[in-house]
């Protein structure tokens, strides 16, 4: 996310100076190898000297901690945004900031399981709604700058209010990532005395499993840092594919057909609301 | 799946003569428009006339009733396929057929979730493998025409009997579609107050919900003639996704860590499987 939204600025020439702050000193020679950056370094409070945006893009938990960091750190007047993916104990963490420095908690909607530099596009962002969470501190003119740099590279800013947001991603992310994990689970349970269960995978198994080719530890921190919401959407798919299975068990077609019609009436609803780019893997 | 075939046996030049049948004139018509066929025509035992292999490609319980339709009719001696998704209702069925038909259940495991001539591609067989269940009257001169046809439009035949081959397909395909219509059934239930939540669901929902735009009447065939085996397979998922949301609900990181590393390895290895053709969106 960190790596394409660098791109995205750096290559479309839409900051003054780009520079990027990475742990390992092989990441900093590949953002400058993949002309992802003006300028990068290890050092953060070398970063942060004169910058008017911070831009904070790693897992949830490892922003709250860089938040925690940040607030004891000497910090130019800046407009702190982060990319996490979860954001109740993220803006909570952004309280803590000193007075001089505008936060802005923020997710953009448009991940993909794979991460890394490597993996890093400039185009990622373009037609992805990009929501923006102020925090009651956070300044219109704070808003207004987030605004023209989430705009600058392709993408539809929205503002939300991070309980709402949290309960939305909960349904629309993280259920799907652990409905995918269960699936590979148990096909690989129910796989164990016949590989041929692989060679049979088709597209269907390939496009429902593909999340549970996420990053571990960024999707634990997310599921972590959002259990309530979490929990509270698996106990409503849990009940949905328990009743799914009772039809199922005793034969009662018709109200199968009812559900199963239900759910395609709406897949293909939403498909229809899919921007132009997505509609080839609908 | 049968359009598709269709093509690929007409444009490839594969077959002296591909005729089709249909129901309705008006697919008669679109047959021929789209180059799927050398004839078409919605009078079965015309079609039959002469036939050296006859295709059932229509939903299960269609399959099922063409077939003891067919058993009812002067047929010629002839290689008798079916694309059915589930082949022991299927391959029951065909032990009706008179002496000097040959049947063979099969299935190609390359279904889209759109269906219709429309979406007919003579490529949808490339690299695919393509299931074959003999009966045991089944020749093995009957079984090498068949292999000889799937390897003529790029499939790959593998030989299984009818219940492997269903609880196969339970775990790795009727599995994902039932996961699939839940998700989207719990989001349209939780997203009934909020329609925000269409809005923001990205690239992880489309995928993993795909499935849930496939045909209802299909699908529908699909899991009641597969009751046992995708209620097994069921079973497991409701387990497995307990297991995980009772984990969650804990707070138990490292089992939870566990799992959805376990899951993520096995998806990448999966992943690496694939034929080329679908690197691009696995």
């Amino acid at each position: 996310m960190g790596g394409s939204l660098a791109m995205a600025l750096y290559q479309g020439g839409l900051c003054r100076e780009v520079v990027g702050v990475a742990r390992r000193p092989e990441t900093v020679q590949q953002a400058l190898a993949l002309q992802a950056v003006h300028y990068a370094t290890t050092q953060l409070s070398e970063a942060l000297c004169g910058a008017d945006i911070v831009v904070l893009a790693t897992p949830v938990r490892s922003i709250i901690r860089h938040i925690q960091q940040l607030s004891t750190m000497t910090l130019p007047p800046c407009l702190l945004l982060d990319l996490g993916s979860t954001k109740q104990a993220i803006v909570r963490a952004m309280e803590a900031l000193p007075a001089h420095v505008q936060p802005l908690g923020s997710h953009p909607m448009c991940g993909k399981e794979v991460s890394g530099l490597a993996a890093a596009d400039p185009n990622l962002y373009r037609d992805a709604p990009w929501v923006l969470v102020p925090l009651a501190r956070t300044s219109e003119a704070s808003l207004d700058l987030a605004r023209a740099l989430i705009q600058a590279v392709g993408a539809r800013p929205l503002v939300l209010d991070a309980a709402r947001h949290d309960w939305l991603v909960a349904a629309i992310s993280h259920l799907p990532y652990v409905l995918a994990t269960a699936l590979v689970l148990v096909v690989a349970q129910l796989g164990r005395n016949d590989a041929m269960v692989w060679q049979l995978a088709a597209s269907g198994f390939r496009d429902t499993s593909r999340l549970a080719g996420s990053d571990v530890e960024m999707m634990l921190d997310i599921l972590m840092t959002n259990r309530t919401a979490v929990e509270e959407v698996l106990t409503h798919a849990l009940s949905q594919l328990g009743h799914l299975t009772g039809l199922l068990a005793r034969g009662e077609e018709e109200p199968l057909r009812a559900l199963l019609t239900r759910a395609r009436t709406l897949r293909t609803m939403y498909a229809n609301m899919l921007p132009d780019r997505d509609l080839s893997t609908s």
